[in-house]
């Protein structure tokens, strides 16, 4: 537990107990969506759409409630979060007047957003890298009187880190800070975060639950519950093809043949768990500014039926990737938020239904969401 | 048990006992393909690709062997199985060579093929038409000295029957026979069979095994496994709209607006029993001759996702019914055959697996593979 | 030409002259958009993408300005246009903030609206039905000193009239006002309009210009360039089949099964008149109420290549019928009212670009444009 | 005209002249196709579906008889063509009994095919192998009496020759012995061909027709088709993505980025010219085995109407890419032997029909059907 509060704060832990939720990456459109949609929902403006941990499920299990979470994060942006909303706004996804009726809700998160790293021509070095980071984490839980931060990273997917590199990536450096600071951690993209050599002493030791990698929003998810079907129904898969377009800044981020590496390893990790094999197909990133913030993928499946009978499913999924992120961010920070108070400690493999690459646990979005109930229960009976 | 075996019979019932199928249908696409199909996978000729219950988690479920399999059945159709089977060739279905390769059995099993009913001017009424259908299914298990024989309807969709009907409407006629003549019944088709008044506690008297309703092998299959995932998700499903292309028999059976609508009312099952709620849109099922047994269904879900953001997925399924409806047509045919076996009486939800208006159990495909998994571990346990 | 100015209006005809466009259907979606559309495009505020006759074949041939066109119309619903414009803007329709941009010119259209008919108890004969409409066209023309009014049907699809009906269908009495008023007419629905026997008399004598029917605006447009192509590449068309899915009035309007064969009419007509032969597929419209103002039309062709092959093209497109239309609208309006001051009368085949059911012309889109652009060249030469 | 002819051979150039076609890449699937195809339409097998010289605009216009067609040459590979067409039986591309029926036609081409080079270890500089392959084309017009001799590459595609290359690609060596030959010369790949600077005197000087480049069968096709649709309607095209799967040795050679480069200028050219600018967007050509001979086509294109609506088509086209090239190199080899014969020389523009990447002339493909028909007219009109 941390320990960090003292006389002079408000009474911690207890019923009227917030917790901090902390963007890598505060200034992006999935955490900005969040924080939108986390004051618009618990304003009773939109129903809580798309986020798991409102349905009957989850009830009595103990969550910190919606508007008990204060906000804060890193990015090395500088665009004022109520700006950002307008943006968004006209990108088509939060909807009009929704910026201006949260304006003091994103007004309060961007007073907690601190600038990030490593900045271009930055000085400092790893250590001092965490250090700073670690720092911002305590100093926003210790002047908000929070009971805990969850460290949630949603910032754009790094370039796969060089075999020889010496540095930490970014990604590294902030698990790095949350594991000092004492906060739960998660890990909503493909980057490299805790999954590293250089992290796997640091977080046995640090007692904190964490969770990862690379959320699951749009294509994977579909893959995740077609590929159990072929497996299933005992249908051959021969051939399955993908290709996504999207724009915003994501589309940019992929378009770099590192990140996009890193970006599909996620993706085919769930074919080749689910069918036991890795199937003929390629999966493409493209990116089309046209598109905005809204992402299409066609899926080609070639399988093989009875007497070797050829078919062919094909899959167009259109979707908003922020708006499919921002609710599962926030569950997944509910969810670890509860899982440290619980005194869980170490990776949450429970949390697989959330992840394209998750730390363990079945591959079928079926089987998973079976273990998320399962652990809702767990939450349920803890103290 | 049946007890029409007798002294002059090989031994019933002992490890080389054999099993009969009958199929309601038996020179439709479907029977001409799960025959031919046997044939091939029993002598090597093909894997059996699509067969459930050749699968691992079938081992040691003493269900009968393909090779143990006797096909006969009722049609009012008059082409000879081999000729269908090289009409099916011709179409596509089954591969080039196949038809040839498993002449004799498509031989042997024409040989058992009995006139069904009623035909046009047939004066037998409904009394009469099921003795008569029942006789032809005890000479066919006497003569083949079969430990059973599991009746299977894969014949054309019915209309549905107007409520005030005097007589039963066929699928029924061959259910109650089945009934009068011991044998476990499946039916793969959306018609009435034991789903009937008239035929309930002939049914529950009968201490047989039974499943249906109405196979579920393409656009349905698709459903649930879709539709748990947007529940899962807390999506909100807003809209699903399908279309339907086919020729073949089945393509001018459903023309009919009455066999429609038979069949439509298991697809909307699916959606109402998994979301809750039936969300708008319609299913349509075009009679395209020029797709000959191929089949394609597009499938558009509009859902709404986090801040009333609108989404979109499509699906577009091109498949071979009868290569989908066959393997699981023998599946059925060797679960139900060892259900009868094993003793077990009355439907047998755990195979909701199978079919799109199952007698009850889960809806979405994920839970209904495990109910069909524990139903594998309660047969191998079984004497 | 019309007589009805006299000294104390303006001058009419000379380079000042205005235009009047009429709609019949005034407060619906496609005249909203285009009254919005219109003022937006004169202020600068969106550049006219979708308008042909504002692209360069069109310079030079005497269309009147878009800051010269006067709207008005009859409508059966009262919501105000500003507040329709607001709708169209939650249904995304229209960009935020036009609405309120152009509200006095929304406000100027509403004042010249009148109320249409005949209204459910309306005790008015045909005859005197006409009689009204023409009068109230001419009190816009004289009010507003036009140099002309050309009546453009928008309204809600018709059931297609019934052969022995006694009364003339709304869309005919409209027609027959715009003849007896002197006024040029555009029909843009699949409604009956001047095709009926009861108008060819007076249609022929008006010496009006007129041009129909039915907007070709998404599948159709699609058809258009679709079946020229197998045709040119001597491939053979086996089944076209669609399904549109829209929601907003056009969705409504289309359950009905009477309207929608009115226009599954049109559409059929495109496949028949370029394949010379109708190929098998049905068309269905199905009312999504989700979708609101955007329609999906899903297609699928299969289509037979050399020595048999079978192929297929599908296509899918989302589209906004009302941003589609609307433009039109606007280049109908405008060259009609050119052809009338060019002295032109009578059926304006060279507009088949415009529609699915043409007055005559070919009916690939390629042959239509260059029928257009000579027309254009004609109007240029005009006086 | 050639002069190759001489007393002891038959009178060439009567009416029962015969002329010879020699494909580069005579092993390939389009050069199988095409000689078994215009086989079994010969004999009346098949009707003459895809061959756009076998409509009615092309009656009386002198083009070559099918029946008069000898086919030959050059290969590196050996499989002989009686089993290549076995192979393509088997793929689905050509119906089954078709190979055994033109068993002594292919027979008869078989015997007419070369060895190609150079060869792994060829030692033979690009003189040497023009002059080799030049004689080969020498002795199959004298040997087998032919009118004349038209050169078609339907060879893999090369890749894009480095821009410091010291040798031709085999493309050109082919093409440069087709000028010294005296024959007409068409490229129906992305290949260079003549398009080199080292001969483009040669070309200009040979007195030959000749045309290219590209064949234009799937996905180009539709852009011709679509991208005039929408410069048409003033439509604002935002982005056109694409991806191709495909398998067989397409999907192979296409897999080479270097070819797959070559292949994509053609496509990106059509859009560009049509649209007068290139959009957003990326073409992918996956290899992908398990679809072998059949060519799946997915485009996504985003476009913009009237106020900024964003509107989107997709398209999935689905077609066996032998069977789409065989009757067009049928037609092209005709049309270039009837040019020839009229003393036609130089590169023929109103082919362009025909190519992703033509000499010159119109890019949208209704215009080019036209200038098409203009060509065929001007084929009757001469001698």
């Amino acid at each position: 537990m941390n320990n960090d509060g003292n006389a002079s704060t408000p009474h911690i832990g207890g019923p009227t107990a917030r917790t901090g939720v902390w963007f890598v990456g505060a200034r992006g459109s999935v955490a900005t969506t969040a924080v939108a949609g986390c004051a618009a929902v618990t304003a009773g403006l939109h129903p809580p759409t798309g986020m798991v941990t409102e349905t009957p499920p989850f009830d009595g299990t103990g969550l910190p409630p919606l508007s008990s979470l204060v906000f804060g994060g890193h990015d090395t942006a500088h665009c004022p979060l109520p700006k950002r909303a307008e943006h968004l706004t006209d990108a088509g996804v939060l909807p009009h007047g929704l910026a201006s009726a949260v304006h003091a809700e994103l007004q309060a998160a961007d007073q907690e957003i601190r600038t990030g790293g490593p900045l271009p021509g930055d000085t400092r070095g790893d250590e001092e890298l965490i250090t700073d980071f670690a720092a911002d984490l305590v100093s926003f839980r210790r002047r908000n009187a929070l009971a805990r931060v969850v460290v949630v990273n949603v910032s754009s997917t790094e370039p796969l880190p060089a075999p020889d590199a010496v540095r930490l990536p970014p990604s590294s450096l902030y698990a790095a800070a949350a594991l000092r600071a004492g906060c739960p951690y998660v890990n909503f993209t493909p980057s490299t975060g805790l999954r590293t050599p250089a992290l796997t002493q640091a977080a046995a030791a640090g007692g904190l639950p964490h969770a990862g990698r690379d959320g699951k929003t749009g294509q994977t998810l579909l893959r995740a519950v077609l590929a159990p079907m072929f497996v299933q129904r005992a249908l051959e898969v021969r051939a399955w093809s993908g290709t996504n377009l999207l724009g915003g800044g994501d589309g940019a981020a992929l378009a770099d043949p590192g990140a996009a590496a890193a970006k599909n390893a996620g993706k085919e990790r769930v074919l080749a768990d689910t069918l036991g094999h890795t199937p003929e197909g390629e999966v493409h990133i493209d990116d089309v500014p046209a598109l905005g913030d809204w992402k299409t993928a066609w899926d080609h499946i070639a399988f093989e039926g009875f007497l070797g009978s050829r078919m062919i499913l094909q899959t167009i999924w259109q979707g908003c990737d922020s708006a499919l992120a921002a609710p599962l961010v926030l569950d997944l920070a509910r969810l670890v938020a509860r899982a440290h108070e619980a005194g869980l400690a170490g990776p949450l493999p429970e949390l697989g239904f959330y992840f394209k690459d998750p730390d363990a646990g079945p591959s079928g979005l079926s089987e998973q969401f079976t273990a998320l109930l399962a652990f809702a229960d767990r939450l349920r009976e803890a103290k």
